[in-house]
């Protein structure tokens, strides 16, 4: 039997590429992804239909009410999503995007669902290059919380497993990280990544992550097949 | 103004101790609870009921699902909870009350609801004597999750604020928490310690949780204001 794996599925084209590196190691992968009260619910179909696209054995999704929390522009109506910004002020600090503690919160979900499906790896999409000024993104953040990991749990502890959280985009820039995907066979189209998009799904082209994206499939010299409202 | 700390709060009756302690402390305390499919709502009602007398300025109640990880007898109808088990039995081995990654959990909506309302102290009554054997209430875990904290964070990294867990109860015994908390004048007929109440609310006496608490009782030469079943 392959070994399991727990892979955080946002929906997105890192996400999304790193399930499909999950799987080209030999993981039965296991995806989960998070109804937080985001504004747009099109991340959660199309982390779904990438589940099945690409051969996830499992998908789950967890409810987690973000809301009570606010402090983000991804999480409330009072805030304002940037529009329009410079490659410069998109790399320049952290942005009003950032939720609270958020992939402290996704990653022990995973744990939680690593240990109860038996799984001893967790892979994580993340990227310390074009990451956008998240803290939660950063490499020693990971290592912090793949120790932590194995001092929280029965399994850790037991010895029975040992955790590891893998996070093999962390180096790439959205360009290799968008070759990658191509290689491994993700259709790009099913991909997600718009923080404000329009009441008809389609993603604005103008936020951090549009702008990220389309920079990435510029550079890797790649049409992006998602449309535009603009 | 005073501190704002963030304490996590059961309804049971190290949570209220560690709450009456914060503020004893001089901390404007938030207290925040969740409501995790348990099968025993009254924890939370009592965790209202504490926050109101003792005096937090503010109750928050997160609803985070557990239930589709399974695993413990706390959150699925198909484990039973153990009853009658010896001082023995209880102290030996990680029981079938435990829920993966709890302890991880609450800790890191702690950290986003410390962040959001610019709390730097985080307070949680975990317990490393009487501890029921949970791997995520021992000291070395709580240091790993300070150390996450500082690293996952807007706060921590722009060095805004340094995040602390505090654990004040963690070396205490039972009957020493019994103690603490009559002296801050918490009443104990407010908390709920019972894993499987009856349909009338009132407590077991012979599940791990009620035998515990009941032994406290007994060591502090104090009676339990509480009335049980048998």
């Amino acid at each position: 039997m392959p070994p399991k794996a727990v892979v955080l599925l946002s929906g997105g084209l890192d996400s999304a590429t790193t399930l499909a590196l999950a799987l080209s190691e030999g993981f039965e992968a296991i995806s989960l992804s998070f109804d937080y009260g985001q504004r747009h619910k099109i991340e959660l179909d199309r982390a779904a239909a990438l589940s099945r696209r690409l051969g996830a054995s499992d998908h789950r999704v967890v409810a987690v009410d973000l809301r009570p929390f606010g402090g983000s522009a991804l999480t409330t109506e009072d805030i304002e999503v940037p529009a329009g910004r410079s490659d410069r002020e998109i790399a320049s600090g952290i942005p009003v995007t950032y939720v609270p503690a958020r992939n402290t919160i996704f990653l022990s979900f995973g744990l939680a669902c690593a240990e109860v499906t038996g799984a001893a790896d967790l892979f994580l999409g993340v990227n310390a290059i074009d990451y956008s000024g998240y803290p939660d993104c950063r490499p020693e953040y990971i290592a912090a919380f793949e120790r932590l990991a194995n001092l929280a749990t029965r399994a850790g502890v037991e010895g029975t497993c040992r955790f590891q959280i893998h996070t093999p985009l962390i180096r790439l820039t959205k360009a290799e990280i968008i070759r990658k995907g191509l290689e491994l066979g993700v259709d790009f189209a099913l991909t997600h990544s718009c923080y404000a998009p329009g009441p008809d799904g389609l993603a604005c082209g103008a936020c951090d992550s549009c702008r990220l994206r389309l920079k990435g499939f510029r550079e890797a010299g790649v049409d992006d097949p998602l449309p535009y409202r603009r």
